[in-house]
């Protein structure tokens, strides 16, 4: 079972969330509204050893790790279109790592913090027998007319993806990455993004959440995409996951205005494809499903 | 190094928290005002499996990990006078777990959600590669007038504690416990509290937390402190931990009128002691010191 599948049972079967909560779980993050003005964006990722780094990996520093579980969620936050403002901490790691690991995982996310102007607002430490966990809430803000979700694309729109793809974690880029709070933030203030979604468990993976929560058929344009390294092979690209870049629609009729303004010259902007009515997914441009809906696999990559 | 001076050491590197912040990191939860009516209480604790509960133990079912997750939460929410709300709930497991482990877990979570009017907001789930580790983050509201923090206690002021200690594990009270939401609202809405502070892990470890947050010297009159069971050791009642009640300062003057009007005839609310001014610490009533600030150890308890 995928963690989309598991979530969206488990949050059926919840009881409906108050008014509120003005965008409920199941998107990169929670919506809170306070007042006319705000609303504030909640979401929590983890980084676990073993999992996400080698435990072991003289490259992995504790402060890349504390980098890294403040990076994603920070990712999170930036398809949203929102400013983050707050994260608390817990880590949890057998004895043997002592102090100093869990201090130099705690330096990571406070200087990394302290870059976007955030603040550390509560922490946990505990010990484990074995393995190396850390989870990050993060709380941001956004104005409730700038905010982007995944659902609001419509037939006609253009997608566009920032940034370049695969190979993220040969290229040391998924411990390195800076989160795209700005071009994020640009986009929501455009006013002309209909649906926003942060690319970090694969191209094809999110492009599918996007559509499914649009309910548009996603016809990708999969040669266009960025690709890291000149050797970064398509089913990397669009697969390998860990690449912390946004996909974001608009319409058809916004394409130009958003490219030609696009202020950030060292992050391409690119189009790679556009939504139609029909079956909710991602498509290649003949018609050739690309991903099963509620799949983790992918398919039919060697028909691009 | 205690996770006190661990956090605290921490906190003083960063920088000063922005003036939303009201209840800086350090306490029970940490606080953000929004408008003139509320604050938002935030706080992050874990339960790692083979630390807070025996993995492999058949009585420790996935629902009440999840339960007491959640529970735990709350007891600091208590603490503040607050009123929970929200949840977002991180776990991470080994494969063998399975979903069906996950799903109990949240299970557990959703159920006492359901209980307290709470709603669970955000998600994610992990591997690792061999431990169980679940984090969660609770959010609050709390009126400012109301809000109770560690802080506030002075000479004179009467200490009073909700329960009974010790024995928390023996008895399974650390699983099945109910967190005292509704004496903490109670107590903080008397306007009477001066401070307080949840009794978690164990009552001079948490006492000595209020008595240096409020600079008071707490002279203890431990063989009050009502014990779990008729043969609870009071080693075990003060230094223990998992009892999840409640420790609050009134001034003397307010002491019968809080215990008269006390509306849980099922949870005792007894006197223990009171604060002077002096050396910030736990004191017998004959000036012998029970705990040395900044250490996890305890002292002297043979002196009581």
């Amino acid at each position: 079972m995928t963690e989309d599948v598991f979530f969206s049972e488990l949050f059926e079967r919840l009881p409906p969330t108050p008014d509120q909560v003005v965008i409920p779980p199941g998107d990169d993050c929670a919506g809170l509204r306070f007042g006319e003005d705000q609303i504030l964006l909640l979401a929590v990722d983890q980084v676990v050893g073993g999992c996400h780094y080698e435990v072991g990996d003289a490259a992995v520093t504790p402060e890349a790790v504390g980098r890294k579980l403040l990076a994603r969620n920070l990712s999170d936050i930036a398809a949203m279109g929102g400013t983050p403002r707050y994260c608390l901490v817990s880590l949890a790691a057998p004895p043997a790592r002592g102090s100093t690991w869990l201090r130099g995982v705690l330096d990571g996310v406070a200087s990394m913090a302290a870059e976007w102007s955030m603040h550390m607002i509560g922490g946990d430490v505990a010990s484990t027998p074995n393995d190396e966990v850390g989870s990050l809430t993060v709380v941001g803000m956004v104005e409730p007319a700038k905010v982007c979700m995944r659902r609001g694309a419509g037939p006609g729109d253009c997608m566009v993806a920032t940034g370049r793809f695969g190979d993220a974690v040969r290229t040391g880029h998924h411990l390195t990455f800076r989160p795209r709070i700005d071009q994020g933030r640009w986009l929501a203030g455009t006013g002309l993004v209909r649906a926003m979604i942060d690319i970090s468990d694969g191209f094809l993976l999110d492009a599918n959440r996007l559509a499914v929560a649009s309910n548009v058929s996603l016809s990708l344009d999969a040669n266009r995409i960025p690709r890291r390294l000149p050797d970064t092979t398509l089913a990397s690209a669009l697969t390998e996951g860990e690449d912390y870049e946004l996909l974001a629609a608009v319409s058809a009729a916004d394409l130009d205005a958003v490219l030609s303004q696009w202020p950030f010259p060292d992050t391409p902007l690119t189009p790679v494809g556009n939504c139609r009515a029909g079956s909710p997914g991602v498509f290649t441009s003949d018609g050739i499903e690309l991903m099963e809906p509620g799949r983790a696999g992918y398919d039919h990559l060697s028909r691009i």
